[in-house]
């Protein structure tokens, strides 16, 4: 009998009908001959409404109360749906994230999982019963409940998948799956098939939103296979999983886009040791994400750096650099540019292909758009283009690499 | 420094600005030099609210479910008060019912203390903080989430004062303290300062609903002294301890009413062993709780039972009895009155004295009130009076042993 792990979302238990819709699906896999295990979220607007109380008492309430607030929202959803299981006759348990053995670490609000212990869980499992566990929750070694974060629902998916050693782990969501491109831009877009947990990464680190970068990684450093597939229907999504030689053979897997980016630019920097550390430490104790960093050394001996941000951190960012300019380097000068979004390449397949830059180069040429900074990793070539010319942008490299078809 | 327990009702933390308020008492308690650790329901409407969805998912929700579900209000009380504590600069904590070390027992929806372990919040306190404990909840050995069922959130506070030994524990609620009557019906009844917890028994079981006999078992066994007051104003209220010499010396301490019953008299049973069990068991099977019963043989030999109830639950008891009788004495017919109320007297100086008994029959006498049951315990005289008289009756026999009065 194979154990199978869904997640819900928040949508998918938004209302007592779609509790009841999740209920029955569950039944259903039951019904096909296969223990079940479903992970949801709070129902949609709760988390918002614990929050807009919280700040009607505090503008900045206190991380660990909101951890026992917040996780008050998921509690409710395990109690329902595992009624709303027996209402369809299916023997049920909910389990909140203490009684699932999440263990966590980490500050408030922003856990990080230490360890699990799913004996209980593993007990119920034994006595025949479906269980209904609480997403985005844990506990500390000493007892405090701790939530895990933006899309700490999946996080908790993908462990409790490899706690109990699941056969399939199914990311139910309002998506039918992974796709070569976001089909709202690009028509043709493929929904693949498969996808190796690196191009996921990439892909979800440049601006495809399907799953945040640590389920994926946690998914790869525990070798849980899952998949995203939607809530709404019963085909197959798209399967998350370590490379293999049977993988469709292609050069790249997908490309992904992200809007509303910044550049900025330092140049007159003295070419000293440790000079670009202290102007990334910066803006790292300012809590601004940076993006792409591309550095290089000017013809007149001083270095230029360049970085992108989300463009709402400019202006945090332009503030954070400029007493440590200051005091650093008084020649420096920041120079900054709104208005532009990245394009990524992924695939795996550019490790053994030379020639991948050129093409994507060529056919943006082609379409007469400009490049602006450039930055690549093994199996990734992204580039800043002005906002606007992003979505012909993606259109010419998908078809430049022909991601519409069927690889051979 | 004393530790004071505080309870706060669910209307005492309804919306955000009376949980400020609650915030601001603790913080006054605090600042008078002492520990404060509060005791906190849902806020009012929540646990409703909650038990409507439940019910649209299921006639009859699961116990176990309903305790998961039912267990958030509290937990986000607690969140909200400890975040308007650290508002008010207090260092605080939130505390649930499995981090307070509350043991439970018992069924669901209905648990028993069973122990405490208040290591946590021992700690917490030596650190200087001020808590905010969930009422109402409870974990079963096993780690399941149990509540207490109605009025759990003082018997929390009871055990939590037992288990700290606090020095005070304060039940606050919209009454002033205990009454020697209700004031609603006599209007010169007296607030009284100090009460017995073998009183406070007798009047919350004859219709005082201050709070339920379990809590002040509870109080009694542990020896935990309690105050009953307003959580709206400073006004001291009503001690609840065990009897000691230097208590106001009076035969009555209150009387008590209580309305809506109903009796039915079975005649007609013959006399022989067993035959009472079997006939209160089926009404007991039935989930039906008596108040006053009454046997006697008539001078035809047979036997005759007369027992009180809640007259909601008259049209039960026939449908219990029926059968049974039909069984075990089909001689036995049975007779029933509703529209009767309960007026009980209550004292621990009822022990010492005579010819109590005989002032209140006057006194009803007087008032032209028939007396239907009687029943006695140690320290109470019950009668049953027809309901329309019920509150002449109060009156008359508060005035009969000069209740309004201070005792010299």
């Amino acid at each position: 009998m194979a154990l199978i792990v869904q997640k819900y979302g928040g949508t998918s238990v938004g209302t007592i009908d779609r509790i009841r819709n999740v209920a029955a699906r569950m039944k259903r896999t039951r019904d096909e001959g296969n223990q079940v295990l479903a992970v949801v979220s709070a129902m949609s607007g709760v988390t918002d409404n614990l929050i807009k109380m919280a700040k009607e008492i505090s503008e900045n309430p206190s991380e660990r109360e909101l951890d026992v607030l917040l996780a008050t929202g998921e509690q409710q959803s395990i109690a329902l749906v595992s009624m709303a299981l027996q209402e369809l006759g299916v023997d049920s348990a909910s389990i909140t994230g203490r009684q699932a053995g999440i263990m966590t670490t980490g500050s408030h609000t922003r856990g990080r999982i230490l360890n699990m212990d799913p004996t209980l869980m593993q007990r119920f499992l034994d006595e025949g019963k479906s269980l209904v566990v609480a997403g985005f929750q844990g506990v500390t070694p000493d007892g405090m409940i701790h939530t895990l974060g933006r899309g700490g629902s999946d996080l908790t998916a993908i462990a409790v998948a490899a706690a109990l050693k699941a056969d399939v782990c199914q990311i139910l969501t309002d998506v039918d799956g992974v796709y070569t491109c976001d089909p709202r831009i690009v028509k043709n877009a493929r929904k693949l098939p498969e996808i190796s947990y690196d191009e996921m990464l990439e892909m979800a680190s440049s601006g495809s939103k399907v799953m945040q970068s640590r389920s994926v990684e946690f998914a790869k450093k525990f070798g849980v296979v899952f998949e995203v597939r939607s809530s709404l229907n019963d085909n197959p999504g798209t399967l998350v999983l370590e490379e293999h030689p049977n993988m469709e053979n292609v050069v790249i897997r997908g490309v992904s886009i992200e809007r509303s980016q910044a550049r900025v630019t330092i140049t007159g920097i003295p070419d000293e040791p440790g000079m670009s550390g202290r102007i990334l430490g910066a803006l790292g104790d300012a809590e601004i994400n940076l993006d792409m960093i591309v550095s290089n050394i000017a013809h007149d001996g001083f270095a230029r750096h360049s970085f992108t941000m989300h463009s709402s951190d400019l202006g945090k960012a332009q503030a954070a650099l400029k007493p440590v300019l200051a005091d650093l380097a008084p020649t420096a000068k920041i120079e900054t540019e709104a208005g532009i979004a990245k394009l990524s390449a992924v695939g795996i397949g550019m490790r053994s292909h030379s020639g991948v830059a050129a093409t994507m180069f060529k056919a943006l040429g082609d379409a007469d758009i400009n490049i602006g900074m450039i930055s690549t990793s093994e199996i990734k070539i992204a580039v800043t283009v002005e906002e606007p010319r992003i979505e012909d942008a993606a259109r010419a490299v998908h078809d430049a690499f022909g991601l519409d078809k069927v690889p051979a």
